[in-house]
């Protein structure tokens, strides 16, 4: 992330590695205020062994696109709100040009890229691509139990 | 791809592939008029080996998040510019809720999905890891190449 | 409606079905977590009776698309604002294709759902069409009273 | 429609009507500069045995919602594109007060126009029904058979 | 006003009224909800003696634009913000088409649309020109004692 | 008007004026690059007899806020559409602060910035309110004589 | 400044010269209310010795361009968000025509509208350079200590 | 400027400095392709001796902001339109975090991205800025030429 502010927004991607027992690092990186780090970090990181990297970052939202400029791991970008409802961060994200792709999550979607990440990770990780596959029914029983409570509300012209 | 009127931008996705040497398959099918191809395709893609899903498709883009809906696969969207300069298309795509994440490219991107999808299956497969990092390379000569004209340029000001 | 944190919003559609004594049901049914139940919902709605169905959802809004794509029967679509004002939702709705339309209303506009969908079901039905009349009706009479309590306010240089 | 001007996209609708043999009438109505005669048409509507009204209009698009509010009908809008990419239009037909919906469609989207009053009017008429029911099939076929011409599309690494 | 919700905004105008001293009537009249009382309203004003018409209305706001279509008179249309920060409004005030103009003030300009009304009076009316004059003065005052108070801020590397 | 460049928009309110035959003058004034001629103009307009003036400008439009500030005549804003769709120019012109109001039209509608200008005129002149009131005759015979064109048009299932 | 409301962000700018000790001084003029008091503010400008002009302003924000209409200054903008989130305001003050440039900041970003005064006046003054290099050392501090931070929080799978 | 495609935008700059006399250099560098040899022209830059640097970006344009974080010296960023009319590219260019700015001019505002340079030179240097003086009093005559020829259009009721 840009900012240790960005924080209450990523941490529920870390929460989700908890939750799957996925192995994970967090980094306040910014690519306006430490470029020279970035760019460590990002050169190194797939010889650390790092698979997929996260950027979150607001406003004129350059992280994601920086780090993808100077690795060839897949880059995930999650467009944080701080201002104009977040569409500045997300098309300062999602428009890069042909050749250096960001996979774009929706605003404040730091959830769905650690999800994302996790299916990136196990297109070739059989243990993984099962826990995927785990995780989304659960989230299923979510909407049917959801349902389940609204046939309890009571109407006198209610079906059912 | 939703309608072969896409395949001039989604094209651009299958020659990638074509020069890199990597299988595909390319389909129309539609979230609004064949939802029962889209969800067979998308329920036995996993089975049949598919490793990433690019999905394309413009106005009320509905494809790529309903194919993410049902399948653990990783799945890449397309926003295309057919109405609303693809502005409809890239929020109809990348506002993706909780749960089932799109991972969203620029408007009319089909380069830069294919591309993204690479570097997915590349997480754990050295070959196509080494393709990307030369893929990259070459991007950077066509900059550098670029420069090289732009210096020929003659200004009497000019300092270089 | 996509999740029950949708139900403040789309109460206000109930409420006006228990005002005007006509028959409905509420479900939550994700387009994205419970696609299977969707299409059942969606396939099996004519045959059980249903003349018209509302669909609310936000951000990439998919409900209502998804579900026309799978029955004649009319839908109508109510953006709910979770992000971006709701314009997300709104677009994601409105701008289908060709051959699929989804009947649009305002943005959290459920109570304008229920009134439109008591209007397409009265095309057929003189006792609802009465019923639609005796509404509009009453919806003048509030403006009117509005009215009498303005020109209760005192100004000097007012003229009535 | 408001204007002849928007005859090039209203056409759609009265093609749909003559190739679903449904009667129809068209009307150049504008709210801004004939409002007598479009109060006369609106107000008169139910009484000569019209079903559902469909309404185009561009720019600060009034002809929808002025009509809604002068009678019982289900009025759908068409948001014509003539300015700001149609993006004045769409919400000035929209977003409309709760008491007087109008059912919307995509901008130009006169055809789904069409299809949703037939959609409307198959709630009470087993025949009309079973024509939406026919017409969402063929519209699957067009699809289908897109299908196949892009599976003749010849590349070396193509798995179909 | 097309609701009395509409009157913490609207208000601004009757206050401005008063202290001018210049006669004005404050209404709630709906384009969608008492489309006749707008019609009787508008087609009536001119032969009573009204110069100037202010209507303010939100969202999908057609008021100011159904007036104008009925009277010879100037009209002023005040957008108000409901939804969509206003801009919903605004569009819907501001874009109308050749040959009804509607004069348009700022989103919530209620204050300014009360000036614009008394400036257009004062065309041809030589002590209504003069108030508007001191008016200006006045405003003019407010910013140069504004002034004032900032200078007496004490920062130690300030210049004045 | 800001540049000769906006001369194919601002004509259209010349012509008018020339149909209306009410006199008028043109002038190319920026208030960027002629700021002292536009304070020379303003300042002068009310006592050379002027009674309102029309400011088209593009961009980040200042003309007509400028003169606003340096007349107590009243200004007649018309966005021209140079970039963005004319939105930048739109909100440049329309947001005016409280206390110096500019009446918005349409993007490029010199035509009714034209029409409102002699409604503003015409509230105190009866021979000038006649001719509104003439042309605003002649408006709805152009929509009159449209919709008998309409009419010829045969289709087998229309109506009338 | 505008308007003595726009000082909660206009003194971020204050407090950097304060902590730069580089001489400034404050002024509250308004385009529309004040005109005669910006004209002579900016004429008088590059003689009194002023090397730079800050200009914030909101809505319509003529403010920037005015001044840089009238002296040969760099001037820079800042649009203050007072309604439409600051887009009005940012496109009133960035859009400018070819000929009057306004180097315009983030919406509300007083901050950096210092700074970059401070970068500009540095081109040719070694001591004020060698500051502006100081202070981009310190922000690299904070993110550095952030990041420190960061690495204390405790998961169970986090990899640092 | 990010690739040879944004040259008939960015030449318009090179041709002033022509005209002016200034010394310049051009050069082709990308953000996302050549990250080391952005990193080298930016960190080279002060010590070269250059003074100011533009840099003109389409799309997710992180260029001028990459440059900036990179650089104590001033740093202009020019949007260019390649999507989205050039809104993508003015939100990723100007709404920088607190600490990094980029002075950012008009979408596709080249010129005014060298004028502006000038301007930031011509702080400290007085013969540069005897120069934009005379360049702002040719621009005045340009529109003074152009009032003359609007003042030989004949119209009947013209005033002048």
């Amino acid at each position: 992330m840009g900012s240790t502010s960005d924080l209450p927004v990523m941490e529920k991607a870390a929460a989700f590695f908890e939750s799957m027992e996925i192995p994970f690092e967090m980094n306040a990186l910014s690519a306006h205020r430490t470029p020279a780090e970035v760019e460590k970090f990002a050169s190194e990181a797939a010889g650390r062994g790092i698979k997929v990297i996260i950027a979150g970052a607001g406003m004129a939202a350059h992280l994601p696109g920086v780090i993808a400029a100077m690795t060839p791991l897949p880059i995930i970008g999650v467009p944080i709100k701080a201002s104009l409802d977040g569409m500045d961060a997300l098309l300062a994200i999602v428009q890069m040009p042909p050749g250096i792709p960001v996979a774009t999550v929706a605003i404040n979607g730091a959830l769905n890229a650690a999800i994302l990440s996790t299916q990136m990770m196990a297109t070739n990780d059989k243990e993984l691509f099962a826990k995927t596959v785990k995780y989304k029914e659960e989230l299923k029983g979510k909407i049917v139990k959801a349902n389940e409570e609204l046939s309890k509300i009571t109407y006198s012209y209610k079906t059912n």
